[in-house]
């Protein structure tokens, strides 16, 4: 704890990793990519949770739980499917271990080989339309909207806590919609639903569009997205929302009888986030400092640290400080009192500042006797002294501030580095000093693979609120139809 | 819907199965062992989730997430656990997939063979103690009271949806502590709230005790459970709770610094249920026309059916409906209306009947003209007309009573089927009229091993509040110290 993080200024990567493990979100397993997420860490993760599934449940949705394993010839039932998620994967061969009879330990029993190997999910689209078959026959049992919170494992080879890590935790909606508009209604809406959430609660601003071809999901028709600036100037993908179009009703025999008595093929989406937001709400607004997180999510709101010398302040000034804890617990915000005695105030103000609670309220032998207490921000790092009266009513109007604060800075910060360039000088240079940028491009994968082989930007989306102005590509001067936004990226 | 179930007096197993289906609470998946839990099977599981989740907070317990894979050498380490667990798990050898170079699809690449295979975890104790190795240092991190939710894979050759799985969902506590004293306290708090849980929400009155040595888990020092009669008389283990002593902390090195900076060996506690837990709901309440849910789990508590003739009665109806619908909302009741008019009420009777919603309201022109309503009881299958003035009260109240004459139902029937016998021949008799026995055993796993082979009832615990009178063994006849419960089981 004594020790200080590494500067954003000297390596951003390494900060952002020392934050993780320091603030006691998460740290690596002995397990190759996969990680521990600590309690403080899971409990933010547990509050994301909770609100994103309300939000689910609100537009409909019930949650269901389809089985961790994904038989082999699954994968390969749909062509594009297969090409993005089975080269990757954990693969189960064999179901039980044995003594080696050389002595040496356990080995895998031989005997025990399954005829077919069963692959760790990647993510559920095959297990889930192949159950989908026997859940739908007619119009009647359309739309159908599930969701599932689960484990998810795509062998990495370079991983990153919570950004890139082999198991990780998510949501994963799978709709079934009797037409295509629908379907892609469903599509944006839930597209919609993780803006407001992104936006509303983790204070994170984000630009929703539609990823080129090169970048869909596998198996997708169209892939949208929201794309977050993370401070070094990278974007973040923070959610994706998928129109399969009939691609795994084909691939899995999913028809329905419309109300005209025709079989149809059904339409489907699927859409995800997943433990990464975790990343993304730490890099939006964290500082030198430590974390820093939005009132929304903090698993504590307001942290209260009482101040004294000597056993009878300690005992009149404790005992304040657990009137003001009650009052604000009574006002539904998330409080704790740190009166143990055997650390120094100074030791929990870093410790707190680390742990980005947004809000600590001190009280010490003068503000006792002034009915005050000292009220610091963590975003701002500044403090204000506010009388005891009507505290709970204060508090709660400054958190509010807080969260709409972090999320104006961050906007501010991701306007004022979101650029229209014409020129391929400007471009390099734009992208060289970490900017999103909106150019413009003919609209081929091949001059898109050109410019991110050359500067390391990819186009991140074609933001539903771009400039739809036709111009000429910034590389290659054949027409476009439109801006869209490159950036690199994590 | 429209077929019948079969009836338990006829074939208690296929009753079961058709229940867990017909209900839509799970269903077989094509994965070996692996069941697909539905929606509304779903939702009572998470209400489950919901309450014992609030319970692990209240007594200091935070939640974390460790890796789904356990390195094969970590299983080794103690010695008992891995006589319980190496034997039937599923095991991870390879990295990727690749295309057949003789074109016959997916197959698995040669050359992605982990060095060290990977096991699906079947429970964590391995991989999180030794995390704990560098999360415990001083007295001061002592206790450490963490919980997990997650999947866990054992293989199973039979498989019963809910009550035996593959792949089951389920919580796991795994607490550290400085003393003995504290992590036995700590492994009888937690079987109390188990009980609590089971007993105060469920309505299943359980009998909790220690196990035989024989039956504990694979490196526990004792383990505690709490045990359950079904209808048909077996018993089901509902949940188990561990006190590991200093195994793991031996077997993973985990010391603490005390007070006086001496380096001593951590004790430990784990406990656990699962989605288990859905198969013994099902099984305590249930009848021949389907589920019986207590109100405090049920996703809909009460269902509304409007009952009518005719477009103008029915949006008259229908109008009357959505009133009562937001009165018993706003009384905080979970209640559905369900107005689809393309469904005969009959049907809708047998439906909700058949998925256990504990309370049905119908409306229909008689009753609109005298201010009333018809309800009927799930459990007991009794209907009465009541006032719709104060219709929310009375619907609270009668949750209530339902709630609780369902405790009482299944507490009866377990007193009443529970007896003392002290012959083999009484022994015998009462066995194979399916009762739960108290009976004298001389302590000898060699004696539960050959009661257990000639009648297939196994000692399922030594009740914390059965009768300590010594006696004789009802088959040695060598001294015994106290009753015993055997019963045959799940």
């Amino acid at each position: 704890m004594a020790k200080k993080l590494t500067p954003r200024s000297e390596d951003y990567s390494k900060w952002y990793n020392e934050i993780v493990v320091d603030a006691d979100l998460a740290q690596h397993s002995d397990v190759k990519g996969c990680m521990v997420i600590k309690p403080y860490g899971y409990a933010i993760w547990e509050r994301m949770k909770d609100v994103l599934d309300g939000m689910f449940k609100e537009s409909g949705h019930m949650n269901a739980y389809f089985p961790l394993f994904i038989p082999k010839s699954y994968l390969s039932k749909e062509a594009a499917h297969v090409e993005g998620f089975a080269k990757e994967c954990a693969v189960v061969t064999h179901y039980r271990l044995m003594n080696d009879p050389n002595g040496k330990g356990l080995i895998v029993d031989p005997k025990a080989k399954l005829e077919e190997e069963l692959i760790v999910r990647p993510t559920s689209e095959t297990i889930i339309w192949n159950t989908y078959r026997k859940w739908i026959q007619s119009y009647r049992d359309l739309p159908l909207l599930i969701n599932q919170w689960a484990n998810v494992v795509r062998w990495e080879m370079r991983t990153r806590l919570f950004l890139r890590t082999t198991e990780f935790l998510w949501q994963e909606g799978h709709t079934a919609h009797a037409t295509e508009q629908e379907a892609q209604e469903e599509t944006r809406r839930m597209l919609d639903i993780y803006a407001k959430f992104t936006e509303g609660w983790m204070a994170m601003p984000v630009i929703k569009g539609d990823k080129t071809e090169s970048e869909r999901f596998a198996g997708a028709e169209s892939t949208l997205c929201i794309e977050a600036r993370m401070q070094d100037g990278k974007a973040l993908q923070a959610g994706t929302s998928h129109f399969l179009g009939q691609n795994f009703a084909k691939a899995f025999d999913v028809k329905f009888a419309t109300k005209e008595g025709k079989q149809e093929l059904v339409w489907a989406t699927s859409w995800g986030v997943s433990t990464r937001l975790m990343g993304a709400l730490v890099m939006t607004h964290s500082d030198d400092a430590g974390l820093v997180l939005p009132p929304k999510l903090a698993p504590i709101e307001v942290v209260i640290v009482p101040i004294y010398k000597g056993q009878e302040q300690m005992d009149e000034i404790v005992d304040k400080c657990r009137e003001i804890e009650t009052e604000l617990r009574s006002a539904g915000i998330r409080v704790k009192l740190d009166a143990d005695d055997s650390k120094r105030s100074g030791w929990k103000f870093a410790e707190y500042e680390l742990k980005g609670v947004p809000l600590r309220l001190a009280v010490g032998p003068r503000d006792l006797a002034n009915n005050s207490c000292e009220l610091a921000r963590r975003d701002t790092r500044t403090k204000s002294f506010e009388s005891l009266d009507g505290i709970a009513t204060h508090v709660s109007t400054l958190l509010e501030t807080i969260q709409s604060d972090l999320f104006s800075t961050a906007q501010d910060r991701m306007v004022k580095n979101t650029v229209n360039v014409d020129t391929w000088e400007e471009f390099q240079a734009a992208i060289n000093n970490e900017m999103f940028v909106m150019a413009h491009w003919d609209g081929t994968s091949e001059t898109e693979d050109i410019i991110s082989d050359e500067t390391k930007a990819s186009i991140r989306c074609l933001p539903f609120d771009g400039d739809l102005t036709p111009g000429v590509c910034v590389k290659t001067g054949n027409p476009s139809a439109r801006r869209v936004l490159f950036a690199k990226s994590y």
